[in-house]
Order: C-alpha cells, then structure tokens, then sequence
C-alpha cells in the first residue's frame, strides 16, 4: 500500500501467478505448461519473423492469424479476436460484456482469476458450492444472472462436462453472455466452438499456452459471434492496442497450422496422464478423472501442504491452494514420462 | 454495438492506431517507428531465445530486463516496472493512482490515448487549453487535479519541456501522481528520471518502440517509487500476469545494453528531422520545434487533410486527426533520409 494508490487497488487481492523460478533444478509440474517443445514450424517460423521487420508495430487486428484459426474452425474471421494469452482475454470479456448491477456466476472451485477480475472490475459474483464429488453445479449457474464463466474442462479439477450441458447453460441464459473458458479443451473433451453460430451470447476462450507448448509467447483468442469479439476489439481499443506482438504472431500462426504436431502433443500427453492417474491410484491416492494436462490428487492420510512441501524437498513444484474447499488437493501437471516417474516415485515416499 | 455489451463500452470511444497497411507500398511516416531496424545485438539474442523454453511461462516479473534498465538509470530494481508496451503501463497507471472524485488534468493537445483512459476507467477530466505557440499552460496543471499526465516531449506538437518545468509540476501537486510520458525523450529532451528519488509521486514511462526499434515487440516501461511499481503490478496482477512473453523480454534487454547502436539511432533521426524541418520551412511550410522522432507540420495555403490526402496519393502515409485545435496539422514521422526527400518533394508538390 501507498497514499497514492487509487481505491480500486486498495483492496483487491492479486492473483498469484505459479512460481517460475530462475534455475533449472526442479521437475516443474506447478502451472500446466507442456513438457514438450513447441512444434519445429514455429520455432522455424519465429526465427524467420526475427529481423528489420520488428522496427515497425504489429498488426492491431493479427489478421493472418485470426484467418487460420476461422479456417481451422469453419468460421468467419469476424468471429475471431487474439490477444495476450487467454488471461488478458478474460479480462476484457468481463469488462466488455458484464454489468456492475447483476451478479456474475460461476463454480466455487474454479480458475483463482475469475474472483480477481470481478473485484477489479467491481463487479458482483455469485460463486455457486461444487457438488461432493467437484463436479460443476450446472442447474445453479441457470438463469438469475448477469453472466456466466465456465471453465471446460474445470481447472483445478479437470473435471469436464459435455456439449449437451453447455447448450443446456447456453439456452437458460439467453440473455447474459456464457464465456465458455477452455484453456485445457484439447485434452479430451468436446470444444464448445461448434455451438457459436446457434448461440449469439456464447464466448470460446482458448489458448496457446498448453496444447501448443507457447506459454512463453502469450498468445489466446476467443471465438463467438462478430457482435461479441466486436465488444473485446472496442475494450482493447480502450487500454492497449497491440497486445500481441510480431513474434507472437508468427509463432502462434505457425503453431496452429502444424495440426500434426498437435496431435503428438495431444495424445502423447493424455497417455501419460492416465499411466499416472493409474501409478497414484496404485499407491492409495485418490485422483479425480482428468480431461486436462494436469491431475487432482488427493491421499487420504496426508494433507496438501505435507504433499506440497515434501515434493518440493525432492525437488518437484506441483499447485497447491490454502484455500479450505481444496486445501488437501493437489494439482500435478503432466510433464514427460520420466517426469512423472519422478513424481509417482516421490509421492510414493510420502505416505 | 450489440446487446450483450456492458454499459462500461457502450459509450466508450476507442483509441484509433495509425494505419499498418499490409503491403510495402507507402513510405510509411504515421506511427513514429523508427526507420532503421532494431540493434544487431537484439536481434541475435532474440535468435538464440527462439527454442524449447518458449513452452514456459515468461518471468512475470521481469527480472533481467528490469535489472538492466535498473542499473542504466541508476535505480534499485524495484523502482523499475515492465510492461507490454507504453500504452500497457499508462493504462495500468490511470486505474492505480487516479480516483473518480478528482479530476486528471493533461493538455488539450497530447496524446489522444489519455482522454480514452479517463473514459473507459471512468474517470474525471480537464484537458487544459495549448499556448497559442502549442507549448503546454504548465501553470494550469498546478493543484486542484487529482493526478497529472504530460507527455514529454509532448505529441503530436514535438514540443518538450525542461526539468525544471517538471520538477515545478511536481513541486506543484505533491500529493497526486504525476505520469510524465517520455516515448520520445531520446531524441533531444531531458528525462525526468533523475527526479524520482526526490518526488515519491512521479513515474516516468519509456518505451523500445522508438528508439530501440522494437515497436513489433510490445515493451515499455516505468520508472518510479517502490511504492507505485507496486501499485502497477497490483494492476496487473489483476489483469494478467504475463504480459511480456520471453522473447520480448529477450530482445529488448539486448538492445537497452546496446547503447551504441542506440547513440547511433537517436543522432541519426535527430540529425535527419533537422534536415527535414530545414527544407520544409524552405518550402513554406511552419514547422514546430521537435525534440521528438516527428515533425508538426502545417501551410498557410493547405488544409491538413488536402495535405493528408495528396500524400496519400503519392503514396506517403502521414498522421491527421480530425480535430478543431490541430485539423490544420500534419504529424510525420523521421524515416529515412531517402523517406524524408520522397516527403519533401511529395509536399513541395502539393502547394
């Protein structure tokens, strides 16, 4: 605090990003990046994109890489913004489509940023309670709103639901726009992308940051109708308008057309979720079905924080929340096979 | 405009980019780019950051490149924040210092990003009348205000001011912020950042885009108290965490420590815009004084858009703003000296 912060910041409490720490000494399964390369197009892509060329400002609109995500989809480019990671995303959507005098719903156990951007942005919320089993409560994010967040896949849970609920969401909230955040979406579940053009208040958040391994380029988009990226195109307009550089650009363009590599990542990182979720079970843990990169693990005879502080003796950084709905969860990125032996075998130790 | 839109952008103006045509057509003097490409140091460290590591997460705190500018200023690293962009940082500025009570005072002619801060964050203004000479009334910015935003030198006039005209703003309004925008100190002006360790209320934004030759990057930054850094990164944290992705980080750390590659640019365009002013004036044009990478051009025989547009057809981009103060003026950007006798010759045919 400073007397010359301005009473929007004066109480609202961050978000904590997960650690990145500054040397390689850790098997790093704290914040769900993919433990593989980015695809060799993009890396070539990027190298080819560094030159005379960065002296100039970026295209404001990423129009070329706006029209291969369109293509990719089988939508129209109007239907496609692109920003600064799917977080910067987020937080224009609830600045462009949610109102100060209705409350904003979603899960209780959801993405630690929604509570941050509807303090920030002084916004009402309703945070509804997860049922026993962490799946979400669909019929209380029905109706009596003014907006709706649903990560599918949850986060931290991996928990996903189907498309027949998204529409069911969709339908009973006609009136309010649905943001639909899938930044975990291409692990297994069903994308809410083909619902778009039926649905004139459905908003498809996703990222570059798990599937593509482009964490470290910041690049989202959102998908919706022309009506509602016009809406986020205008907030951006209003704080910043070139958010997603050059580089980014080419590199995430490239990284979207290699559907080959994707499909490596994709399956490769599945298989080895679910030899892991088998490995824990094998050991007493209780870990949550998973339609992400990450699982949610549990063990009945110890709490998180010894977990979490244990791991970390053996050099392994995982997620933990001091939070009392999850406090003796876990989460565990998927990293490489040899990572997850690592993990299996520390936790082993553990209990 | 669409029904799901917040009341927040319904009435919100955007700001307007300078056009980034897509094709090499245009001599290209609308968005202050620098005409020479960036350092060869930065784009080297830039080459050798593409690769694997961009499946992780950037440092959100941008430990390296605030430590370099750190120690070129002078200052301690934490009176040092990175942004994406300049305009990212004044926008994080405007919601962490300035109240809705209390109105922000800037120039009437500055920086057409300003007034859409005070809209969209909903904030109060007072846009203070130029001196007929279009040098800022510094007097006016004197107290009753609940901050001070001054971009110096300022845009689109060129025209700065010294440190002790600073310091008196300072002196002035000790118990608001006081932003000074300095995009375009490099080229001739004195930096306030020698100030900050005696004026807990200033914060002094700079930006690669200029004269690093990075606008494509996206990094700007500030300069200031520990005690506003960290009301920025309380905005931020609030926002998203990561916006400045590893390659940017990268590239502008190697051309901030490439200081004589930066001497090189900063004298060539100064040395290129006084001959540019030299032979426009020769030609009838009024010129401003610039201390900046711009010139402000106007003729008593031409309107500002009959100029815009004759340029246009000869295919030089330039900036006009359809606005009563400056509808007569032409803002054109230092290029090459090749750009600047295509502009010249483009301008001597118009009058």
């Amino acid at each position: 605090m400073n007397r010359f912060w301005s009473s929007r910041i004066q109480n609202v409490i961050p978000y904590t990003p997960g650690e990145q720490p500054r040397n390689q000494q850790f098997v790093k399964l704290n914040t769900n990046e993919c433990p593989y390369p980015p695809s060799p197009k993009a890396v070539e892509a990027l190298r080819e994109a560094v030159g005379g060329s960065l002296r100039l400002y970026p295209d404001p609109e990423c129009t070329d890489l706006r029209s291969v995500i369109a293509r990719r989809e089988g939508l129209d480019i109007k239907q496609v913004f692109c920003g600064n990671g799917s977080d910067e995303i987020l937080a224009f959507a609830f600045q462009a489509f949610f109102d100060t005098d209705r409350e904003v719903v979603f899960p209780k156990v959801t993405y630690s940023f929604y509570p941050v951007y509807t303090d920030f942005f002084g916004l009402k919320r309703r945070e509804v309670p997860m049922n026993p089993d962490f799946s979400v409560p669909i019929d209380l994010l029905c109706g009596n709103n003014g907006g709706v967040v649903l990560a599918n896949p949850n986060a931290p849970t991996g928990i996903a639901v189907g498309l027949d609920t998204v529409e069911k969401l969709l339908r009973a909230n006609p009136d309010v726009v649905v943001i639909v955040d899938e930044a975990y979406i291409d692990f297994g579940a069903d994308s809410a992308v083909k619902l778009i053009n039926r649905y004139p208040n459905l908003l498809v958040v996703q990222t570059t940051s798990k599937s593509r391994a482009l964490a470290g380029l910041r690049v989202g988009w959102a998908m919706g109708d022309a009506g509602l990226i016009d809406g986020l195109r205008c907030v951006r307009d209003s704080v910043n308008s070139y958010t997603v550089d050059r580089l980014a650009q080419a590199g995430a363009e490239a990284a979207i057309r290699d559907e080959h590599y994707f499909q490596f990542i994709r399956c490769q990182v599945m298989k080895t979720r679910e030899w892991t979720r088998s490995a824990l079970e094998g050991k007493g843990f209780t870990v949550l079905p998973s339609w992400t990169n990450f699982l949610f693990v549990s063990h009945p005879g110890r709490s998180g924080k010894e977990l979490l502080d244990g791991l970390r003796e053996r050099s392994v950084l995982v997620r933990w929340w001091d939070n009392p709905d999850i406090r003796d969860w876990l989460r565990v990125s998927i990293g490489t096979e040899e990572d997850m032996n690592v993990l299996v075998n520390a936790l082993a130790e553990l209990v």
